[in-house]
């Protein structure tokens, strides 16, 4: 078939989506093998949300369709607002596009928003900034609707400390000991905007912005901030963290499960 | 073994518990097969809340444990706040039960309360009334993560003419019209104390507190109440179900997936 691929790209529109996803039963967004059939149900391989995607955009609009995240996310962990484009010959409306994917993914995926825009924007290139929440269940025995959304923390945590040590973060700094290092010599410097802490009967939600982040990084800098409000650590223990570069030093890499990747900020939006 | 049973129950503890459960995967509360072990994962039969409790308890006390329930919930229906009692000669503190039955417990069923209480209390003859309270996602699509805890309604609900019409049931009538008759003469008069509507982001939980229930008139006032907010049915079909008493008058029975069992009264609590 035809269908003017001959002109290449350049009648093909840019469709930009926004994701929400129970990573539960996924192994992270990332595609790794070839298609969402070949890697769910038959084997324990868990599928990846990417893949899952991708196959059902090309099954509703009959076309290869390769999708472009704004940034991977691990196994386990969720999206609220995870954005990826992707180019298309499609003729069909928008709304119609909403719809029909929506009945062609499991329950777990769902697409909140297609939005066409410009050719050039890419969804991670394009990114400003992303905001990601960690979501705790503060109490004796965890709830049985949140226990696939929130960490479950039965000692009673001092949000004051883990405030004041969360405001430490923000601002430009080398988040090298914040990471599972695999960057050989790439830069580990970023800029964290702000950090929240919102509190609603038992769970706690702390929401991380920045313009980038290293690999493990929101969770290795929760698992610190979980140890500081237990009292195991002192406030200053994320300066000298800072300092001192030290992944050693650092908290645990808390589990994924409580954590979702909850917006991604481009300019003039 | 002998433990003081010669002298019946007079030696026995009466404990109440609490409890939490996402009812998505059983049968309903009431136990009707003889294990919890008979009916989990040997058929596609799905075990009761009241069978995996009842063997864990009695796992855990070394001694034969039999719930006396609130009220039965049905497939699929949830609880934040179901009551039961059981009587027991065990010594085990209190704190120590609510610790040990978490462990033995699936991950779906907490018991989040422990208490003893006095010997003549009974669960279900003691309550003087529940809340009930029935969630629903007003949204294009569903919400991943509330998609086993709320109703979807796509369609804008009128929420002013499902109050109007819900302020109709308040008080004391004969509710034939909103249940599954299977009670031959028994009475099914009630009294219905209160009805809330609570709307938070795009979630509407709709709570009913009454004296007592009948079978399905949760589900069915709730159906009804979805018809009259779409605009399908005006609000005085809800006085003219109560005066017909005809259950073919009335909308469906919803699914019982965004039901909550919330709360059960008791005198002196």
């Amino acid at each position: 078939m035809n269908n003017g691929r001959i002109f290449g790209n350049i009648s093909k529109r840019n469709i930009k989506i926004i994701i929400e996803y129970d990573g539960s039963r996924y192994s992270g967004w990332q595609r790794l093998g070839k298609t969402a059939e070949d890697t769910i149900g038959k084997s324990n391989k868990k599928s990846s949300i990417q893949a899952v995607l991708e196959d059902s955009f090309s099954r509703l609009l009959e076309e290869d369709i390769k999708l472009i995240g704004s940034g991977r996310t691990d196994a386990g962990v969720h999206a609220l607002g995870q954005v990826a484009n992707f180019y298309s010959h499609t003729k069909l409306p928008l709304r119609e596009m909403l719809i029909g994917i929506n009945k062609l993914l499991p329950e777990d995926i769902a697409v909140v928003e297609v939005k066409e825009v410009d050719f050039d924007f890419h969804s991670r290139y394009s990114a400003k900034a992303k905001t990601y929440e960690y979501r705790i269940y503060m109490g004796e025995t965890q709830s049985v609707f949140l226990r696939k959304y929130t960490y479950h923390e039965p000692n009673r945590l001092n949000i004051e400390h883990m405030k004041k040590a969360a405001s430490y973060l923000v601002g430009t700094h080398d988040f090298k000991g914040f990471s599972t290092d695999r960057r050989d010599g790439k830069s580990t410097v970023r800029t964290i905007d702000d950090v929240y802490f919102h509190v609603n009967g038992n769970v706690l939600r702390i929401g991380i912005t920045g313009n980038g982040f290293l690999y493990n990084m929101v969770r290795i800098i929760i698992g610190t901030l979980i140890e500081i409000g237990e009292g195991n650590r002192g406030t200053d223990d994320m300066l000298n963290i800072l300092r001192n570069k030290d992944r050693q030093k650092a908290g645990i890499t808390i589990s994924g499960h409580g954590l979702f990747l909850y917006q991604v900020y481009y300019e003039n939006e």
